[in-house]
């Protein structure tokens, strides 16, 4: 394993230093190749299939496993679409002149080697791989068992496109060893490996970020809240709850908990419990909301839930000051949203509020790479530092400072 | 400790959103605390100096301890200073309209609560202290047990101007048990501490990386190079090796290894030999070099070694590859200098090197946040995620997405 790490690193020196050309070509070969060899891909998947059939894996699951003649083309596109991004490597970020005549420039350079970590879906394998590849890093993929047969032909398509353009093939790699073992030293490996970006369950993320050495960046649940308030407008209030909720209850952007300001709970819960009927939705009040609508009992356990389902937990709270303090206390930092015509109210909540979207009268659907307009994503970053919130290409690169003198001395 | 780390957690939602005006009149207070508590502080000190006489600590050690009137002027001066600095909370980092027409707003913010573990100089802990409390954050102190009174003194000085302004004084604290327990513990709290900046010896650092479960910026060892180019002006390569090396040897942007070409050996290390001998530098060299010049000679151990004192190894290099190889191998990625009048060399070197400085013809003592022109120092981190190199106020905040809506569903 260290020996294999070792050499991912000798390799990240090459590939940063690649030009944006040469990667924008090979990365437009290695979309053809899975195109050209979907067949293959699709045979190795079938193998995927019939071990998950044999352990009884959940139609979910089945189903994020399954590729098809139309995702495998999908995948191809989406690396198409990272060779279009413009090149995050070589911005200047700052750059300025001191007292003593030094030319600094704070320039974008890739992080160097990054372990990424995640489950079932292959399309991940592709998708990561190239925009590792477009941002100058060398990827350590580590992909879900269940998958295995999926990942290892996608990646085998991959390398072959590299060594046939005269570049190493370990710019992208499956970790050797992917038992729990294997993780385990990965994470350890802070001399060459820069950083671990774990996507997944809950437990998966704890044990890395609580056993790592080197620097992780999270992909951690999103417990979301909106908040209505006393002076919401009532129609943007239920269309927007009922689209956080409803729209796409399996994801980490979706509300979990409705906050309602207690002077609007009387107008408003009739006719949003008329629409979240209509969505089949799961309502569990607090003992105030259950006075106006006939619902289930929200507990404790709840508010901390992320249900990933179509179910709502009801809280009606006093002022603003309950609503921010009930997110501080049970939110996960993701993405919240107040529906307020006031000024000052959203003020206050957009500042106070400490998560990685606040959004005034807004969907926290919205919460995303591609709708924040920053092409591919690599995921949402539950992290504060570093990358927080939709983490694009850019965030795939940390930076350095070139300064030019003149013989300076100090 | 958690409880203590939960008032903490709370306290930070305050201090987040004061004004830079109470920022900065709290700040010129405690400055002038300082000064007017001056004989207070300096008495508490004596106690610390004293325990170090007992316990026999060396002079180096004794001399970091020691607070004169004068240094406690500095202290507050160093305050004043903060104050004057542009507030690093609520900048506009950047900001667009997405497709949906949100304008999105991405904006700096506090990071939280930050814990800090130090060790000797008790002037720590007031810039410390002054440049968390000016960027929002709530700071937790862990400075080391010979400055265990001084510490103390200062931090009650500061924390009764914080009860004078009406402030929760838990903005400011020490660490409530400094054992090392007390440490283990703290770098576990990941749901309360969101930032952990170590600054001490390698022991300290490694065994902080290992083990917090909190993210952690560095301060590591610099193990420093300077390479001269077959192409350099040799005027400059011996100036600035000598001030690279000689002007400060115990700090980390010190040089610890010279490179130097073939080519160039025979004509520059006879007066570079000369130049060092009148500063007293002790030379260990490679046999290629000690064909040359009659020094000691050098070993693998040495190109590991941050010296932190007046020695040097010294390595003969073949060509610009092999100079960026060794700093591959044996750099610790903070600063390194080429001395060269050939484009395409320094190009070359300054986009290879993986170092947090790269310098074409400049010393790299200069890596410093007050040589940057960023203002008072937060410290050099040898980190590459977040903040990296010399590290201003401005690493002290994170960001957040303010997105402002009309209704927009997804």
């Amino acid at each position: 394993m260290q020996q294999f790490l070792v050499e991912a690193k000798k390799t990240s020196r090459h590939i940063s230093t690649l030009s944006g050309e040469v990667k924008n070509r090979v990365l437009n070969e290695m979309a053809d190749a899975i195109i050209e060899h979907c067949d293959y891909i699709i045979n190795h998947n079938e193998k995927d299939m019939e071990n998950g059939r044999v352990n009884n894996l959940d139609a979910a699951l089945m189903d994020r496993l399954l590729l098809t003649g139309e995702r495998v083309m999908g995948m191809a596109k989406a690396i198409k679409e990272i060779a279009t991004l413009k090149d995050p490597v070589g911005r200047t970020l700052e750059g300025w002149i001191t007292e003593d005549e030094l030319n600094i420039q704070k320039v974008s350079v890739p992080i160097g080697v990054i372990g990424i970590i995640y489950e079932s879906r292959p399309n991940v394998t592709s998708d990561t791989a190239a925009l590792c590849f477009k941002s100058g890093n060398v990827c350590v993929l580590k992909g879900g068992k269940e998958a295995e047969h999926s990942n290892k032909a996608i990646a085998t398509i991959l390398r072959n496109v590299l060594d046939n353009n005269g570049l190493p093939q370990n710019a992208i790699s499956l970790l050797p060893d992917s038992s729990r073992e294997g993780v385990a030293k990965l994470i350890k490996e802070d001399k060459y490996v820069d950083l671990i970006i774990p996507r997944g369950g809950e437990a998966l993320i704890k044990y890395i970020s609580k056993n790592s050495s080197v620097p992780v960046i999270k992909h951690d649940k999103g417990v979301c809240h909106t908040y209505i308030d006393k002076d919401a407008n009532h129609e943007k209030a239920i269309s927007i709850s009922i689209n956080a909720k409803c729209s796409r209850p399996g994801v980490c952007n979706a509300m979990e908990t409705l906050l309602i300001h207690k002077d609007v709970a009387a107008y408003i819960l009739p006719p949003l419990h008329e629409a979240f009927m209509q969505n089949d939705t799961e309502l569990r009040g607090c003992s105030n909301t259950r006075e106006y609508i006939d619902i289930h009992c929200v507990s404790e356990n709840d508010y901390d839930t992320e249900y990933l389902a179509n179910i709502l937990s009801i809280k009606i709270v006093k002022d603003l000051d309950e609503a921010i303090g009930h997110i501080s206390k049970y939110g996960s930092g993701h993405s919240e949203a107040i529906i307020s015509e006031n000024y000052s109210s959203i003020t206050k909540f957009l500042n106070e509020v400490d998560s990685a979207c606040v959004y005034a009268n807004a969907s926290t659907r919205f919460t995303d790479g591609g709708a924040f307009g920053l092409g591919a994503e690599v995921g949402i970053s539950t992290n504060k530092l570093h990358s927080r919130g939709p983490m694009g290409i850019n965030d795939l690169t940390t930076f350095k400072f070139k300064i030019y003198g003149n013989g300076q001395i100090r």
